[in-house]
């Protein structure tokens, strides 16, 4: 089974093809951490950010909690005092360790936290060959939750440890700068027509979804153009090089606040953009910026600035999704959409209630994918969010405009 | 012309009956103002409010910056310097006072101020006497704005002072408390089916609109089903008295933070919710609470944290314009629907065009109306909108749910 | 009596003469005032600025707490609620209105304060004439230590209305820029040689003095030098050109931090340093900077880094005393010394044990007197004192150093 | 060369006495690390603490900078770098990274970190081989001062690890709970005359000494007494059962805003209380309180609140040297005095000028040493300081009288 088909393991695989999934994800998180020190994955290098030892040790906690736990008879946690130390932000699962402190626990080592990893995968292997036939579908079902939530944070382990490595002055880097992508060639936006009219949105089908991508409804759209691409680095530049982050004018109420109260005169990362030759720190270290590259790191105030700069507005997020352009494989893309319940929104059932309904106000929507999404994770349905403030993430934009 | 349809002016009316309406909101701004010193106008309780003094003030600014200065040839404005002083938020219009620093204009005084209003009231009529045929019916629009602009600082005045009199340990009344309206009959709440389907929303016809109703658009909703009156005082007792506040089941993420980050346990105003004699702050003074009379003063993260509990919850701002309930003349109802531009939003022309535009990233819709409201300001399609976290407007709830 | 000998006032003078005394205080209060209308009486300018209102009522409730009801037998507050108004930081006496809230009290009005203070003035006549002799030595000392606190009030009321008025962009002017002073002629300055050895600091004889100047004691000094005059805002203006505020060379390491924190460049109200004509915010409105005028309202930091800059160091407070030099009459001048209690130091009895002791932690001594320190106030002994981070005072330094 | 001695090291050693003096001290440092992970030795786990790899980097630019650099011709530092990193506040010696960011530094690595102290250590070992007799003496200063820098963080590395064991839920210890010291027997506290007078306290002869202690000099002191020994936390304790904790009569103004905004109520590292089983986390981990321990962990609120408490005071620094109490070995001993200059104060020249003299406001003087203060280090005239607040220290205190 390739990794790309992995997180979509449907209950009615075979239990060995289950396995092969759930080991191909667990272990690609791993992967992810082999080159980081054990220093490098203890400390949290903001409140938002969480260290790369918590991030393997939190889904672990989920497949105990979610899976384990439910499913199999007499299952004794590995340590009790972990529900404490790794639940996120579930209330309903009792106390936790404030998120501001995650950085705080030099114990577990990183060393206990590989052993935790390991006897909870060997014990989710136990449950697939010992649970019955009758229990297997709902295990699977929340085994498939599970994955689809490690994979969610094997991309923020990424953008975690690439905003503690960017604190650095040592500017040290994740991966061998000789591996970084090769410059790529710049084409000039094109605007695809949209028709509008009435378009289903939302998940439809078997396959495994977020409880708020449903449920799938009609919405109506007026005619619209998006753009084939999202918007460039290069062209980026330009609209701070026109004064762009000085200028009220292009700017939201909170937006303009917070150019001003942070100092923002560029995307997170970039330096120089005053000069030159404008860098932009990377998951291998510091690189001339690829002009033609697109943009990231970019709050939704910033891009919501840019795209009214360029005459343009950002796409909502069924605009987006009804024009379906093809995997960005780059950024995630902000719409002009808050992370509002779908009519007849109905939350996941049991301890995962919590997972986005609780998030439904504050937040935008972005639609898309990274280069730091794991292959196979996204969906055109897919409703990424984050709050409009937030840069550290892979975040770039995609404009759209009227008809 | 009564003073409920003044603020509709058109740019039709004879020029004595534009005259009559400006009048009589111009007039109505100082009856509000009329029972308090000029030491109550004069002081700022918090960032978010105002000193009633800066109200009238701003206003006053409003009208001279958007229908002197560019319909009044020579115009000179009364002081050169109030335009740096009583300028709220537009930036193109060039620097301005920082908003928590208004309660510090000890000068000018509320004398000169009212002079400055009397004065910028005389120019108003003698434009409206000499501006030719023309031009009038251009500038009839600029102050119809102008009107609709000092309404909204008429409720917000009320809503300012009520904040800065409950700060104050005297509990002093702005109004004699035997003016408080009396009690009220409870009656059931009583469900009301909506058909769902197509509905057209946003404003249309002739008659005054702020730019973000607009345009009219048609959208898709599925059947549900609306309260037919807000949610009472005594029904949100019942809330608090089964937990509600200490309940994190019940909450939004943010909302859960809010609550304990300010020591929530009420809606704002309201003390002794845990005797058997809770009260309520009004401008009336301390009140025993109204069982019977709409909650008030909740945000929108208690609003629908209440509806959660209630097993329904908030309506979007489209099923409620599409049931169009009747006006409710007590509340301001917080609606499930983020302050997003509508499909091919305009911003209004010019200085003016700042008005909405810049607020649609995190505020929430509200729709209805409160007693605080000056009669004939609101429209099926208006549009309100604050912070989920704001308190002290005259703000409730209304439940719905799904067929 | 002269005003300027009133506060001196020992018991053993005859009743009018105590009575005289009273009401020269008192009135005196009232003259500061008298310019400003309610409005400027109200409000207050930051968390450690009182509004002139709050001030003229606090002094009256002092009296009515340590003379009144004490001495007066069934004397009855003028309102019983004004003890949780106005009381400012005695914990003995029960809760009190946060210091923070004080420009929120719109009521009771200035002219309520004005009645209060008259009734209580009243009252304060009645008891002079009607206290029997046994107790009258008891009540005059405590009516002493009442009028020395209200001037100490009036010595912060000009403070606080200074700093008032400098956050107002009209920059109005308590007083008639008329009545400014004439600037002055510069002298050099001269060392005066000083002796050291032993000498008794500290109050000593029967004239009044706060706790905090005794008990007297004898201390050994080294010899050195005084300056015959505070240091000038041209030898200031020096310090700046000498990009003084740049250089950490000169700082304290909190200062140094607090100068890059509050992004200081000047004394307070200086604007324009950096220009050839430089001007000061004074009670009088803006004028030109006076150069042979004492520098003032500049924090104990800045103090320590013009000395260190000028090769010298602010004398102790000890130094100061057993100099005595000419009253100042301008500014008072920082020391070196903490607000540290005198060896066997013993607090006032009674209600007033907590006016000086607990405040014997992170305050600086300043020694002298300043323009706005009423006549007859001060004394050689006496310790005013100051958060060294403070600079909305009449603060200013006179140069030290060792021979 | 006994351990305890050789701090001390003048500069009169022969060369191999001065290298087994810098081989124990530095070689102690690792000793105290050897028990953590890496991970422990990155993390900070506030502003105020710093990483244990912080520290250890630290000392050796310490060395490389005032020792290596002026003594060792064409000698090169190990990473040019380091400079920016590992400088803790030296303002004449360049920019620097900022405190609270000093967790961020999982690079260098710890391993790195070991590497550069050997190459640090090996080079100070031919500077000793090879360094001309000329120049010897002045080097031999410098490196003492180094060594007695590092022992100042051996005693700072303790408090700032037990504050992060502190932090982590699992209560993790640094050394074995059974290495622990065993229960002291308690005794009756006795007042120890003093006769005062005149008392010459500050350095003297020709030992090291910091700059802070000098020069020394004639003090006049009232007779007084001081207690036999510290206080213990048994008496501390029933401070906190009579309400110590909520009685504002006790406290210092600021004090009692302390307490008050940070919910203090028991030494830090105290929990329980209020039950009867009070525990204490350590070292060794959370051991059960030993009441006949001397209190640590209290501020100078919280030392000078006790104080009141019991009818004493706190001594002052000259207090404490004049009596020269024996070597408490237990806790620092909070004093009434701030850290002022001495009359005469000079400090050390060259760079190390900001060692000391930047800190005198502020900063509140403790004398005597603690548990965790290296053998060797402390004289009777040394002065450590810290601000009234901070309680992460080995602080607690020593009562005094007046006779």
């Amino acid at each position: 089974m390739p990794y790309s088909a992995i997180a979509t393991v449907p209950s009615a695989e075979p239990r060995h093809a289950i396995a092969a999934a759930f080991d191909a994800v667990r272990s690609h998180s791993c992967t992810l951490a082999a080159p980081l020190s054990d220093e490098d994955q203890c400390v949290q290098s903001m409140p938002d950010a969480s260290p790369v030892k918590w991030h393997l040790a939190h889904t672990t906690w989920f497949f105990e909690t979610m899976v384990l736990q439910p499913f199999m008879p007499g299952y004794r946690p590995v340590d009790a005092r972990y529900a404490f130390l790794f639940n996120s932000y579930y209330e309903a699962l009792g106390p936790r360790h404030p998120r501001p402190a995650r950085g705080l626990l030099t114990r577990p080592s990183c060393q206990e936290v590989r052993q935790y990893r390991e006897a909870v995968d060997n014990a989710i292997h136990r449950l697939l060959h010992t649970v019955d036939e009758a229990m297997l579908a709902e295990a699977a079902r929340a085994l498939t939750l599970g994955l689809h939530h490690e994979q969610q944070h094997q991309e923020l382990l990424l953008t975690d440890v690439l905003h503690l490595l960017s604190q650095n002055p040592l500017q040290p880097a994740l991966r061998p700068p000789a591996d970084a992508p090769a410059a790529r060639r710049w084409t000039p936006l094109r605007w695809l027509d949209q028709p509008g009219g009435e378009a289903v949105v939302g998940h439809r089908g078997d396959g495994f979804a977020f409880d708020n991508e449903g449920p799938a409804h009609p919405v109506l759209l007026r005619p619209y153009q998006l753009a084939d691409r999202p918007v460039s680095c290069g062209e980026f530049l330009a609209f701070i090089r026109d004064g762009g982050y000085r200028n009220p004018q292009w700017w939201l109420s909170d937006g303009w606040a917070t150019v001003n109260a942070q100092g923002w005169n560029a995307p997170l990362y970039w330096a120089d953009a005053d000069t030159a030759e404008p860098t932009q720190f990377t998951l291998h270290g510091p690189r001339p910026l690829d002009l033609a590259e697109p943009v990231r790191h970019v709050s939704l105030y910033e891009a919501a600035a840019y795209a009214a700069w360029a005459g343009a507005r950002l796409p909502t997020e069924f605009e987006w999704e009804a024009a379906a352009p093809p995997a960005t494989g780059d950024v995630w893309e902000w719409t002009r959409s808050a992370h509002d319940p779908y009519p007849g929104f109905q939350p996941f059932a049991g301890a995962a209630a919590e997972y986005n309904g609780k998030f439904m106000m504050g937040q935008v929507v972005l639609r898309g994918g990274s280069v730091a999404t794991p292959p196979g994770h996204v969906r055109p349905t897919y409703r990424n969010f984050f709050p409009p403030s937030a840069r550290w993430q892979f975040s770039g934009l995609r404009l759209a405009r009227n008809l």
